[in-house]
């Protein structure tokens, strides 16, 4: 697998932590909403523009920067005219990360007469609700995990 | 259960998405990190300065819309000198985005001669991989799911 092992040349938030490497990638609304945006079948600069409603200078970044990162690739459209943004395997992994915040948005962001888009699988259901949990299968929660941090006692650059 | 439904009285990216309001409340590079570290036992002002190292009025600020958004409540130490910030509920259902953001970063974002830190359950175990399923309990994925706009003809206000 390619990884993505840096950042525009400028250093990690905290290099350790996969959290932190995450949004040091794509933790900024205008890029996760363009990957929304691309699960949900927008390809074109056009497609981007119109459901995002972003201004044209600032999708341009964010386009380039998410195919710099490699979460987006470039391709021809057909026509051959059109360059179409389509994403790569790390961005198709993205999903159970967009998936999560909108099952957190559904559950806590919208009143009870609020309506809101929802997601549904190929019989016309909503997704089950996703839940961490150990090997064997049992939910678990903050109070029950712990991070441990990396030890970089082994590494020779600082 | 109480909603989250404005944000310091400016409009919603997408108000009918979940991604794009979860996004609104807390989309934000910092914001995230600081509910990571509130995840992993961060309490008071000089925690949350230590594990991010980010400039103090840059954290004030995001305490505090924390606070306003509610994903943080302000609790005083016993001590009762100085004040904690502590997850409310909507704040530890984020555990689940937190989780899918790891697990991405763990995937993407190191090469294989890179340590980071892990989650671990009570017996020291690493997590399930979360994994986006229907009802049923099937995996599904960006090409087997569809969004579906909110209806919103119903709705007298614009």
């Amino acid at each position: 697998m390619k990884h993505i092992t840096s950042v525009d040349g400028s250093s990690w938030t905290d290099p350790d932590c996969p959290v932190a490497r995450t949004l040091d990638i794509v933790g900024d609304r205008w890029s996760l909403l363009i990957v929304r945006d691309a699960m949900d079948g927008a390809r074109s600069f056009t497609d981007f523009q119109h459901r995002t409603g972003v201004a044209r200078n600032i999708l341009t970044e964010r386009l380039r920067r998410l195919v710099d990162r490699g979460i987006l690739r470039r391709e021809a459209a057909p026509s051959g005219r059109r360059q179409l943004y389509v994403l790569t395997d790390a961005g198709r992994d993205l999903f159970t990360v967009i998936v999560a915040m909108r099952q957190w948005g559904e559950g806590h962001a919208f009143a009870d007469d609020e309506t809101h888009s929802v997601l549904l699988d190929a019989s016309g259901l909503p997704l089950a609700r996703l839940q961490p949990t150990d090997s064997h299968g049992v939910a678990v929660d903050v109070d029950s995990t712990t991070v441990v941090r990396a030890d970089r006692s082994d590494h020779a650059t600082p």
